[in-house]
């Protein structure tokens, strides 16, 4: 078998701009984000969270990005959570202090990982499990890293993906937690319904985290009244964040999006009760082609994730006509002015989690100014 | 203003695999290519087009993945095409030596960096143009960086995308580039029409590109009347190939996901004409949570592009029924055998050249063994 190791030569890809650049000097396809309105978001979120006593665990799946993550900290999160090994490795290297991964680990190696990472001085690191294989991995690993960790119970509230769906499976999995300690130590409940965040209608929205807040509540009474006490009720998130805020059963939010904001999220029907969030996360794109009929931007389904629609213009009369690899057609409506050649154009993407993974670097801008430039964590995160 | 610049600390993520390994045993979601297949593939396409006396310019933007593009060129290819400057920079820093960017560049530092990668010893660049502001910044950067490019001129062929859509025009920039002589030197045309390629039917395939090589041949014959040599006619690509190589017009073929393949290209009705192509990428991912009704694998959104499309287990007992971030939800029909936890499997991409540049490595296989891991270009090479 023929072997092949030597490493490529790659060149240094600097990023797209530096802190103090002229906001239209930044290198396109750029992820662009307007800290006035993210640092608005986020403090408005975080206002009415404290308001209603509810704890905001920070989603880094959102935008893997540590620099952000810790801003997000010392404007009241508790810490984040994330879905993968590596960007809880990636949080906890930037000095996150607490992070939950919101993920079911069975794969020996990955557990391994997260015992490691829950040696390390003054982090407090959880995970969750919805079968005993994945407790009985987590303990193997932490008994081999002697350390310990804390995991909660997944529960299905609706999400119809992960997590277990009868009192019976939570109990034994309890167990099981309990014969592994002091590796494993049970925290609570994760009851995540994802799902509901997207529904459009105010009242679709409140229904379905009425009746997660239901199961949640009869998984937490079934438990402690089998002796094992549930301290922790995570979930919920942007979306739905008002309806978990009024429910009185999660101590804590997942939120992620509320940082960053995407044309999804805005198609909702506006919840009176949600905080005014704004788009704060935009893609800059440079017009590389034009004839009347259309121009071309030199960002596409490499600077876009388009899984729920595709990216927009922020000046209505154009229209995203259709996305190519590096490629973004767009067509004049009535009223629109020409675009220039090299004219640059902030776009806001449909899905503001998978689009984040397309870039390396988050450009953070006020008004006309680069403010800051993060690093977003490798791809290599998703492992 | 408040500047921040302090890098953060971030952990190295090592690759999915080394050479030597089991292929069961690839930390997931991994990016996993069947050498067997792909190595078919580029010879069968290969002497195909070495046959109808055409050059093969592999696509670079499909696998971004130098290494690869170096086994191409080993194979034949006379070097490779690519949509960005930074993608050309990392190609030429990896050894590939004959590069054109099938892309219009506007911006002038974009402009500047391609000058200057002009002066490589032994490299061979060009780059396209369809505005005579093109050929203007280009001429500018290379006066500057004192270096010369090839330039072909873009027309449009049915893509409707980038590209002149005149005679005159092209006229006109041929003029233009005469004058930025000895900068620049006309090369020849592009004349891409890569949504053919994507036309279901095999006469649809075939109508397209007999309009795309009578236009192409329009601007040739106008071009040469108007005393402007046209060496080279680049276009077409895997899905429209056999057309083109019958054309009789192109003079070398920008190929791409034939290396890979995946379930979009295969959505093509058969041409007979067609080299057989086997489907060679797959993203690996793992199951990491299950009941009777579902299973739950550990790659998303962040590890399958879904612009064309949901991937697809090989196992056409398992359906794919949705994808979230991390998470793919796959139910099981008639027949289905039950997974197990830590079961992995790998899944089809819908469309490959997005897919593949959500991984930080391409892991390698011959049957059931790693051969080779491989990096594929930051995803700054968008730049």
């Amino acid at each position: 078998m023929k072997i092949e190791a030597a490493p490529l030569q790659q060149p240094a890809f600097p990023p797209p701009a530096r802190p103090g650049d002229p906001l239209d000097a930044v290198d396109t396809p750029a992820l662009v984000l307007d800290l006035d309105a993210s640092d608005a978001n986020v403090a408005a979120l975080h206002r009415q969270a404290a308001a209603a006593g509810l704890a905001v665990r920070a989603h880094g799946k959102a935008h893997r990005c540590p620099a952000l993550a810790l801003r997000q900290v010392a404007a009241g999160a508790i810490g984040v959570c994330v879905q993968k090994v590596g960007e809880a490795e990636g949080f906890a290297a930037a000095g996150v202090r607490d992070i939950l991964v919101t993920n079911e680990l069975v794969d020996p190696s990955k557990c391994q990982r997260l015992a490691r990472l829950a040696g390390q001085p003054g982090l407090r690191l959880a995970a969750c499990v919805d079968d005993p294989l994945q407790v009985q991995r987590l303990a193997e690993a932490c008994a081999r890293a002697d350390t310990r960790l804390e995991v909660l119970i997944e529960i299905d509230v609706g999400q119809k993906r992960c997590g277990v769906e009868t009192v019976e499976q939570a109990l034994a999995i309890a167990a099981a937690i309990q014969r592994a300690a002091p590796r494993l130590a049970l925290r609570g409940l994760q009851a995540y319904h994802g799902r509901a965040q997207h529904l459009r209608g105010v009242a679709e929205r409140a229904d379905a985290i009425a009746r997660a807040a239901g199961v949640a509540g009869e998984f937490r009474a079934a438990l402690e009244r089998g002796g094992f006490a549930i301290r922790e009720i995570s979930g919920g998130g942007t979306g739905s964040f008002p309806n978990e805020a009024g429910a009185g059963i999660w101590t804590e939010i997942q939120a992620g999006s509320y940082a960053l904001m995407d044309l999804d999220y805005r198609a909702n029907a506006a919840d009176p009760a949600a905080p005014q969030l704004r788009q704060a996360l935009g893609v800059m794109t440079a017009v590389i082609s034009r004839r009347a009929s259309h121009a071309v931007l030199d960002g596409g389904l490499k600077s876009f994730a388009v899984d729920s629609g595709l990216p927009a213009m922020r000046d209505p009369r154009w229209r995203v006509v259709s996305l190519s690899d590096e490629h973004t057609v767009v067509e004049p409506l009535a009223g629109a002015q020409p675009l220039e050649l090299g004219q640059r154009l902030i776009l806001d993407p449909g899905h503001c989690d998978p689009t984040v993974n397309l870039h390396d670097w988050i450009v953070g801008y006020r008004g006309d100014r680069v403010e800051a430039v993060w690093p977003i964590l490798p791809r290599s995160a998703s492992r």
